[in-house]
């Protein structure tokens, strides 16, 4: 690990401003990490190896449904971060848009603030990919962002499908963002979440919403036990704050700040990070598979095939696919 | 095709029995195509390559959000349908559990009629693998269906994330069933499907709710444009019923049988069949894939050695992954 130079004066350039903490290097290590060509993720192979020690870090997800005000939260609780001495990685992950590449500059505009901070990196998510691997994806562009230098990362995620398990398999601590009147119903989606949450918090708790959020908290707290202590397991953490006038945005810092401590200490921070590995060396070994099946030209030329055969009547689709996948192996 | 015997006594029994229409070898076949082992999938190709020819069929996807009245609509819908000559097959998708095989108790309380009906075979869904499939899954099980004799085949699926992209690639027409007061947001998660769908059902108009009903059914009549007609693409079909009452079910069948007959006239028909098994084979190929993945004993071994690795300080989750896909190609 960590020989002179690689292969390529490109990865040497890219890997000397990662090293100074320059954000272009890293958003262009961070360009190969995403891509799904072949080529591309053996040049990130090759850049991994030779990466600068990684800063100790703190990886917090933050999740919840469409208005419940996640950019207006991590602008508010990035400004608190932000009067300790840290530097900032904001990444998002928008399971509904698999096509797009994400939208920069509604990340922009959504984080006004934290955008114009020099000490502030934002990246949205990478796309979605055939067979999947966005958590491998996401914690190599996590690894990236430490090897420059940040040591808070803040990962977005709207709570829906699959998104809830990728951010929780990268995170330390999950941030559940929750408002009043969403509908018990809608709410419900997000059972999934509520189970991996560390800290579930009620936004827009501001003027006339704070009595109603005050009771959303209380049901919360109420239906899932989350007042239950036990010695192996730390109660749930809760809080109420509005991202709109920056109330309760601190405590929740300080929240996070001693749930890490603790979790250091007992030993269950590295626990976790290491259960996390296992988890993404799948996603890892899926995205993998991905890119060697879909670069494979007998693949290629095998799906081509099948689909003018598909047109005969007595064509098993079965039969075609299991062709194509044997001659996968036929190397 | 159609050679007299199988490699296999048992293949030979399931088959005549799939012939004579009977449920408990078409259960059986269905286990075969729902396997994830690969010699289980070499029997159900086998198998495939010796079934009878498929009933013509009416294939319908039936999706909305938990508490629309799914089962109480395909409760009397199916009623409607059993007053003609037809034989039904009710298969459920249930992304929601993708770790158990679905509930079939579950699916016969929801549907007490259908289920004591001899003329009626009822299936819950394939649980979703590790690198999906479901569709040509649900697929195989379609011409099972048709097979053994089954002619209106009726798919349920609940319509958040990939399950409508599934039902809609195995359906000749697609019903989304809506209520009224589900709130905004709610149903907006569903826009995916609306794009997709061929008929747009308010269901529970009945008594008080009645009115209300009516106007969800105006304002999506208006938000989305329905009642626009063009002459390449007929307009899409929209209902008000009452699954409980009955009211409206004898109409939406009417509708759904001149809508296959007019595209059944138009060609419509053959060609969203061809091109539903173009997207088919890559979900096919995709569940090949994942299998002989899966059960090679050099991946096997890789992930463990793998999992091994991941505790040392050092170790690169993309590098082992990378070996352990590569040793899958050099067989």
């Amino acid at each position: 690990m960590n020989r002179k130079q690689t292969s390529d004066p490109n990865l040497d350039r890219i890997l000397s401003g990662i090293k100074k903490g320059d954000s272009a290097s890293l958003a262009r290590a961070i360009t190969l990490a995403e891509s799904r060509r072949g080529d591309h993720q053996a040049k990130f192979r090759e850049l991994l190896e030779h990466l600068p020690i990684a800063t100790p870090s703190i990886r917090i997800g933050i999740t919840g449904l469409p208005g419940a005000g996640k950019s207006t939260f991590i602008e508010a609780l990035g400004q608190e971060i932000l009067k300790e001495d840290h530097r900032i990685a904001v990444l998002t992950i928008d399971p509904s848009s698999p096509l797009h590449k994400g939208s920069i500059l509604g990340d922009k505009t959504r984080m006004p603030r934290l955008s114009a901070d020099p000490r502030v990196f934002i990246r949205p998510s990478p796309s979605s990919g055939f067979l999947g691997g966005i958590s491998a994806t996401t914690y190599d562009v996590i690894q990236l962002c430490e090897s420059a230098g940040f040591d808070v990362i803040l990962i977005e995620s709207v709570g829906i499908g699959q998104s809830e398990m990728t951010i929780s398999s990268v995170s330390d601590l999950l941030i559940l963002l929750l408002i009043s009147g969403a509908g018990d119903e809608l709410q419900g989606i997000k059972s999934g979440v509520l189970e991996v949450a560390d800290l579930v918090a009620v936004n827009k708790a501001e003027g006339e919403q704070r009595r109603a959020a005050e009771l959303t908290l209380n049901e919360y707290q109420m239906a899932f036990g989350l007042r239950a202590t036990t010695a192996s397991s730390p109660n749930r953490l809760t809080a109420l704050c509005s991202a709109l006038t920056g109330e309760g945005i601190a405590e929740i810092w300080t929240q996070i700040k001693s749930r890490i401590l603790e979790s250091n200490e007992s030993g269950e921070f590295q626990t976790r990070r290491n259960q996390q590995k296992i988890q993404l060396l799948e996603e890892a070994v899926r995205k993998n598979l991905e890119i060697a099946f879909k670069e494979d030209p007998k693949v290629q030329k095998g799906l081509e095939q099948a689909i003018q055969e598909l047109s005969k009547e007595d064509s098993s689709i079965e039969e075609l696919a299991y062709r194509i996948v044997d001659s996968f192996r036929r190397d």
